[in-house]
Order: C-alpha cells, then structure tokens, then sequence
C-alpha cells in the first residue's frame, strides 16, 4: 500500500495530534513574499500584493470514490491532490501561492503512510512555488480522506470566469484528451490481474504516458502566463477535469451560449488512441467524458485567432453559437450532428 | 436522524452532483463587500480590503469522532462547523468574512439531510455576517464529514499571534469554561438510555445552557472590537477549542514562557459545577480538559489591568511566569501547585 515497508511503522497516536502536525509539516519552506505565516498557529497570516485580487477553491479527494489505494501510490496521491486544485486556480487565469491541506485517516494507517502522502504534497508545492500554510490533520472511522484549500493571485483584468464566451469566439484547449481516462483503465486491469493472481507481474511498460498522466497530472499555471505573452485575453475559461462535455455544457451555461465542438480536431495523444483501441473502447468517449485531464478549456474572440493557431499548446476544438442553436458536436469526416450531454463525473 | 421525516426522501443521485451544489447554495446571499465573485465558478474571487491582512485556517469534522448524528441535529452540525472555523479567526483578533464548505457523505444520507446542515450553515453565515463563497459535494463510502476554511481580515497591527506573551503579562479568559463537556456527558448519558430503551423520554431539561454550548457554540468574534474599544492590544492569544490546559501549553510553547493559573479563578457557570457534581466529575476538569468551549484565551500586559479588572466578558485566570518556572495551576484554597499536561483533544 505504500512504499516503505519498513518493519518498525509508527502508529499515529505514538505522536499525537499536534506531533503528528508539527512532524509532517516542519520541512516546508516558504517561498512566496505573501506568506507572512504559516502552519503553527490558529491561522495562517497571507498579505495581498499590490492591487491583487484573491482566487480560492477547495476540493475533497476520498479513498474509494477519487482513488484507490490498491494502485494509486501515497506519494502521487499527495501530489495529484494538490494539482487538482490548483487546476482549479489556473482555471481562473490566476497563480496559485498558498494551499491548506485536511487529512481524515483511520488508524490502520501508520505515520510512514502519512509521510508518503505530505512527500507527493512537498513536490508539488516545490514544483509550482506554493506555500503550505494550514490544515488540520484527524482521524476517521474509515478509509483515508484530502480535503486541500488553494489560494492564488490575479491583477483584476486578469481574471477570467466561466461567463463571458460570445457567439464566434473560438473554443481552445490545451494539451491533449483522454489520456488520464485510458491510463486509469490500465491500472484497473492490472488491479483486476493482481487481485485474481498476486503472483502475476503488471505488464504497465509501454503506457508511461498515459500512466502519469493518471497518477501524476500537472496543473496548467503555465498557461496564465503563456496567454500574457500572447497578448490574448480569454473571454470565459474553466479547467477539464470531469470531461470535456461537461465542462462545454458548463460554459454554455454560464456564457449563455451554445458551442460547436469539431470531433476530430479533439487533441489526443497517440497512446491514448491506441490504448482505446486495444481496450475496444472509443478514445472521443475518453476526451469527453473521462475526466481527470486538468488542462484549460476557454474561448477567445475570432480576431486573436492568428495569435494561437500554430501554438503547440493550444487547439482550437470548435466555437460559440447563438444559444439556441445547442450544443453539439460535428462527427468526423461529416457534418452530421451528435447533441453533446454530461456524462462528466458523477459520484453520487 | 434529521427533522424532516417526510415520506418523499430525495436521493442525493436524484439531482447529481452539480444540481445538488446548486440546489444547496442558491438562497446564500453575499454580504461582505469583499466578495467578488463567490459559488459557482472554479474559484471564488475576492478582493483584499485597503491595508488588510488576509487571515485563513481550515478545520474537519468527521462523524463518528467529533460529532454523533444519534443526538446531534443536523441543522446544529451545520452551525457549530462553521462556529469551530470561525473561532480560529477571531482567535487571530480578526473578522472572519468568507468560508468555503466541503462536504462529503455516504448515499444513506437524503438531499433533506444535506439543506438540514445547509440550513445551519446558513444560519451561521447570517449570525457572523459570512459568506460561502465555494466548496465541494462529494459521496463517501461511509460517514459524514465536514471540512471548512473559513477566511477573514485584519489591519496588520491588530493580528495576535500565540507568540508574543511576555513573563508578568495576565492570563485572561473570555465567557466560561467546562460548560460544552458537561453538555456532551448529558447528551450521551441520554443517548445510551434511549439506545437501551427506545420508548424511555430524554430527561434534558433544566440543562439548557450546557446542552446549547455543546450543541450550538457561538465563536466570539466580539472580541476584537471590545478590545479595540477598551484599548488592549493582547500580547499572545488563541481559542480554546481542546481544552485550557492544551491551550495553555500552546500559548507557552510558541511565547517561550511558563504560566500560573489559578484553580479559583477558572470561570465557570453554576450549572457546570451542578451538572459535574451530579455526575460525580470534577468540574475543573471539564474546564481544563473537556474542549468545545471556544472561548478566546489571551495575555496582556499587566499595565492594561486596570482597564479589563471588572469587565463582564472577561477574567484573568493566571499570569506568564519565565519559561524554566513551567507551567503549574496554583491550586484553591493553598499554594500548593499542580503541573498542568495536556489532557486535550486526543482523537488518535
């Protein structure tokens, strides 16, 4: 279940709520100059930079509903929780600066396995310059629950919500689809071989990129940045990590606008492709419905289109239409129309 | 469970998961001019008040070790969840302005069960002049939890710390102490009547006030402004939240200091002392142990005694000794001293 297995484990309450606290998180430096304090006392201090706004989301990962420990690692589990919602920051057109991280843990698990989780949680905010600055760390009846608060910066124009996409803008996506999906398949076949032969080695070679981009996604603050070089101001933008359909019908929501999305301009990657195909599986089904991609999904206005049409990170997937025209995509190598539904995440 | 005993129970899957956050937050109206942009998009904006601190902390509750659903209401789970957070900022001397609410829940609990606690969220946020600006539904494999950040403002010269208590500054306490436990032995004792016979009345009258400060805590962010107006800047403070003798060896960790406190000088209502008779409990250590009672423990400098000797919210309990003379309770009626450990909050 986790990866050291050392044979002297620390049970938890060898070192008791506020040992647990101090001990996991007494390396983690402070990088950014708005962190004023962090973790110690009964809040963290945060100063705004000049004329800044704040952006905060909060986001709940549960064993046996978002992951499962069978085959998901401690430490990419840490880490893929922070990602998650600095996604959602990114999503915004902000930088991330601060998080907040809760844990619920049943006892079964030991102080090394808590340590595994706030090592993935470590490399994340080294990787993306973010301050751990709070949380609460408990237990629970059963099973192991991340409950992670995410704060970030942005000059007001800056901020880009779900709303404001108009009829023509272009629909862009970074990075590919589905491949997150396709690797979770894999994992669960593996899963399923072990589970009925523990003896049987995982045949996981030939999937590496497919398999982070499960186990170990990245979050696109990247892009904010990228879109300031570019001179493009998104009209409306929202992460993908229920799926591409969702989030289109999230948009045209909020945007009051219906989209047309182009089948076959959706970004994949090659082994995403024929993964699918090995599993017999639709890899447009993965794009739009899999989830779990945590790139950005936004509209710009048709005159910033030479601005991004040859970039490597951005595809443009389709546009906006009048709302009453719906939201549809047009399949491939037709003009026939298929009515695009959620069949994004659904837990309940 | 809950008070809605209807017959038509709504399973959460009925509206999904976008539908039920929806359904959930749409009557919160926003009140902070702080508040840019709150539920509803991937992040929530806010916009940082002129010359203000942000002060931000999260807290968990998880069924089954902080709260039991056989006596505690759910519309009361709901307001003490956001009272526990909002404590931890008025335990910095700031206001708290927004929280953010994560929910997860097994599919036993009914979309009724969820507007119960959202109702007393919504209570809370009414009360303290919050708004909930983001969070998260999610299903569990079992249980209820509750996690919340909750974020506030400060000017940077009001913000107090746990550190800063110097030797000779007096120990103050706000309200009294002990009540919250002695109400959470009532309610168990009547849980486990009514568990061995169901047809048996609860015998809870007469205990309002402990019952309340269990059930229905208030944070207390009236202190600040009372100590604004009385001109008391405090030296070190925080909330009591697992108990006066943990909470005391917090303030003297993080001040490098030891403490006096006097056993007679503990503030406690008569029903507290009653109750713990009855039960044969030490009401003292209900105080120094028990938890719950979120009041705000703070030193000042002993020139500021005279503006705080005979004020109603407040008692001094004790003073700040050097740091090699511990931490010891002077106990009543002799001068014999007691070493205080921390008995608090142990879940693990």
């Amino acid at each position: 279940m986790f990866e050291n297995k050392a044979q002297n484990l620390t049970p938890i309450a060898q070192l008791g709520e506020f040992g647990l606290i101090h001990h996991l998180t007494q390396n983690f430096p402070i990088r950014q100059a708005s962190t004023e304090l962090a973790v110690g006392d009964d809040a963290a201090v945060i100063v705004p930079q000049d004329q800044q706004k704040i952006v905060v989301s909060t986001d709940v990962l549960v064993e046996g509903v978002h992951f499962n420990l069978g085959y998901v690692p401690l430490k990419h589990l840490g880490y893929k929780s922070v990602v998650v919602n600095l996604s959602d920051i990114a999503a915004m057109n902000a930088t991330p600066t601060q998080i907040l991280v809760s844990l619920a843990v049943s006892n079964r698990f030991p102080v090394e396995a808590l340590e595994e989780i706030y090592q993935g949680i470590s490399l994340a905010c080294k990787h993306y310059e973010v301050d751990l600055v709070g949380g609460d760390t408990t237990s629970s009846t059963s099973g192991l629950m991340i409950s992670i608060t995410a704060i970030g910066w942005a000059s007001p124009e800056n901020i880009i919500q779900r709303k404001g996409a108009k009829p023509n803008d272009l629909l862009v996506v970074t990075g590919d689809l589905g491949a997150a999906y396709m690797g979770l398949q894999i994992l669960e076949r593996e899963h399923s071989v072990f589970l009925a032969n523990p003896n049987m080695q995982p045949e996981m070679e030939g999937y590496d990129y497919i398999l982070e981009r499960q186990l170990k996604p990245e979050a696109r603050t990247d892009v904010a940045s990228i879109l300031k070089e570019l001179h493009i101001t998104p009209t409306a933008m929202m992460d993908i990590s229920d799926g591409l359909a969702s989030e289109i019908l999230h948009l045209s929501k909020n945007s009051e606008v219906g989209f047309r999305l182009y089948e076959e301009k959706i970004p994949m990657d090659s082994l995403t492709i024929t993964t699918a195909e090995e599993l017999n599986m639709n890899p447009v089904m993965a794009a739009l419905s899999g989830g779990e991609d945590y790139e950005l999904l936004f509209t710009i206005s048709p005159s910033d289109f030479e601005k991004i049409k040859n970039h490597p990170d951005f595809t443009v997937i389709g546009h906006a239409v009048d709302k009453e025209q719906g939201n549809y995509m047009v399949l491939r190598g037709s003009n026939e129309l298929s009515e695009i539904t959620a069949q994004g995440w659904k837990h309940f």
